[in-house]
């Protein structure tokens, strides 16, 4: 058997959402099957199945992260897998999932953050000899111990481009509900459109600034095995979306996408009690569990150091933690910003033209859209602004740096 | 640390139906821990949980049963530890939910039907010794290639019994949603009482002839290893019904019980090919596909021998299967009457009482009850019946035994 004829094929939630979808996936695949392919296919849980999950577990302790926890939300992979198993039994194709501990997933022990040390792949290369399909629950791991870990939300895909480079495979597809991905989200950009090709580096750029489209982890792993991600439709066959080395990309256009996140929160902190320790302990607990500081900045005020940095809404409960412990008894003011948004314009083009963070300025200054917090990279500039002008930052930017469909 | 002073503790699926069921669960048994007891937690799913998995399994293939269903229906369980867990853990208690291969309860692979063959202890212990309290997954086992098996349903009586007796725990509570077993099912016998002890035999009985209180393999194993059985309400105190081995019940009435199981069904064969080698074919492919046969009779009639026997309802499909496969291209007449019932009294005082099958008969004659098939053992009586006719029966067999409530 050629090993690197083996494709990964993983199907989120929506692809998997009710027993009609299951069974058309499992047509599908039996037809790429039928073309020759070994195919290993890796799913999430059944749309909406996660969110019952995480809501039975809140209803008892919101604050409540662990073992137990992932334990909990990890059961909605197993149910997908099995159904999909038996679509494929039904229909004579020898079929068998798998969860993560039958596979030797290995994650860390950060519950529900866990990052994949290593996956083990005699089992599926023994199951594949056999002509069985396997069929690997996503989302999950295991740590030393063998408790169950979770990846974080989207982490299926991360299960699947790991898996792909585990196996050696050059390519890894992700059946998702659109059949590419877009400049933008064309819920808040009408004019956004379909892109054919971007590198790994923005997509990267893309996933951590807001852009549902695929875990990051999973974007990393691809740029760092080299496997190429094809983000396609789960209900139409033409191709979609492939994430490739940026040497593979003819022409890259200066700014290739806008995203956005409306779940920014701000926290201002003032003064930053006096010395580094404070901000190194601060940012090492944030750390430990898990909650990573996106922009961050400092300022002189008449009290002394101001501090400001934004976190995602979801980690504004664990940021509080953290900050009522670092902050005990010491007297600071703490202003907590929670109608924020993020405004991204991502691009490798950018590193070879100079002026797009003028430009990128100019657009919200000309919008009267006031700028909370900003951070650039080389391929990347990134701005806080008040929620409720993201719609307007978003289809402003998009225009100015010709990405509406129309223009080229 | 003195292990015969665990208490392992089973909560089926109504007694975690929702999540304030589940918070007053961890409060009485935080109770429990507070006075001094050692415990051990078995759960089932949710109630309606394991019935929705089935469900969607069924919707793709109901003919389907294997690896991939075992692991399907096993996930209820997976999320009700978990909950209990977090219930635990917010209340300042530790505690770590356990699925079965981590806790090694290791069977065949006769999947839906497993038995246990042993149980790991180490990881229970050291988790008492650390004061972590133990949530164990009922129902699923894992074969020898660690892949998860399930015991029936009902299966997570035998999961907790199992594991009391593999700890050297003397007791296990399997607490229900009634106070304590009843001479009958009440909803059928408006008459049917409160029983405060039954030997092992006399509920192994029961189980097998269509109780639903308890799984007749737990019996078994509590018979075997001398695990006595305390059913109990999860929403009262009061102690309920104990199952203990015969020598520690004072005086047995004649008859302790009268059962009843609606999901039978009778199908006869004539004329049966001649010789045995045909009878024992169908018996073995019948037990290897898990299929039991209930009440067996055989007669002689012009053509031949014909043969009549009883399976439950939901194992009808496998062995029409399995006649399909044994009768192919033989001429038999092949007749399946499935509105059947079965009607059965119980007690280990019959065998110092003869005349008790006399009278039984003598009360369906007077209701005018055709029996169809009929099977004693030393402390039972079964007849098939029509269905029709079972609540009648019920109640007449419940009066004349002298079970009623109000006589003694």
């Amino acid at each position: 058997m050629k090993l690197n004829s083996i494709i990964v094929k993983k199907f989120g939630g929506t692809s998997v959402g009710s027993i009609e979808r299951i069974e058309a996936v499992a047509e599908r695949m039996i037809k790429d099957i039928q073309a020759g392919q070994k195919i290993v296919v890796v799913a999430s849980a059944m749309s909406g199945e996660t969110n019952r999950l995480v809501a039975l577990g809140n209803q008892i302790d919101p604050n409540y992260r662990g073992l137990a926890y992932d334990m909990l939300v990890a059961s909605g992979e197993q149910v997908s897998i099995a159904l999909l198993a038996i679509a494929f039994e039904k229909r004579g194709y020898r079929a068998k999932p798998l969860l993560a501990y039958q596979l030797g997933i290995e994650t860390d022990n950060l519950y529900s953050k866990a990052r994949i040390h290593k996956i083990k792949t005699e089992v599926i290369e023994n199951l594949l000899r056999e002509n069985v399909i396997p069929v690997v629950a996503g989302f999950q791991g295991v740590d030393e111990n063998m408790n169950i870990t979770t990846l974080g939300r989207g982490g299926s895909d991360t299960t699947a481009v790991a898996l792909a480079a585990a196996l050696g495979a050059p390519d890894c597809e992700i059946y998702t509900d659109v059949p590419k991905v877009f400049t933008a989200d064309p819920r808040l950009v009408p004019k956004a459109k379909e892109v054919d090709k971007l590198s790994f580096e923005e997509m990267m750029e893309m996933a951590s600034l807001g852009s549902k489209v695929l875990h990051i982890r999973s974007v990393e792993i691809g740029a760092k095995h080299n496997v190429r991600i094809h983000v396609r439709s789960t209900f139409e066959t033409r191709e979609g979306t492939w994430i490739v080395p940026e040497g593979e990309i003819m022409e890259n256009p200066v700014v290739s996408s806008v995203t956005h996140d409306p779940n920014t929160v701000v926290i201002k902190l003032n003064p930053v009690p006096a010395g580094t320790d404070f901000l190194a302990e601060l940012f090492e607990k944030l750390a430990a569990r898990g909650v990573s500081i996106d922009i961050i900045t400092q300022s002189q005020s008449e009290h002394g150091q101001r501090l400001a940095f934004s976190v995602t809404v979801e980690d504004l409960p664990l940021t509080n933690k953290v900050l009522d412990e670092v902050l005990f008894s010491q007297k600071v003011e703490r202003i907590t910003m929670d109608k924020m948004a993020k405004i991204s314009v991502i691009g490798v083009g950018m590193r070879n033209h100079p002026g797009v963070a003028a430009r990128f300025f100019q657009v919200l200054a000309q919008q009267g859209i006031p700028v909370h917090l900003v951070t650039t990279s080389e391929i990347k500039i990134s701005a806080v602004i008040d929620s409720d002008r993201m719609k307007d930052a978003a289809n402003a930017l998009h225009s100015v740096f010709d990405l509406d469909s129309g223009s080229n």
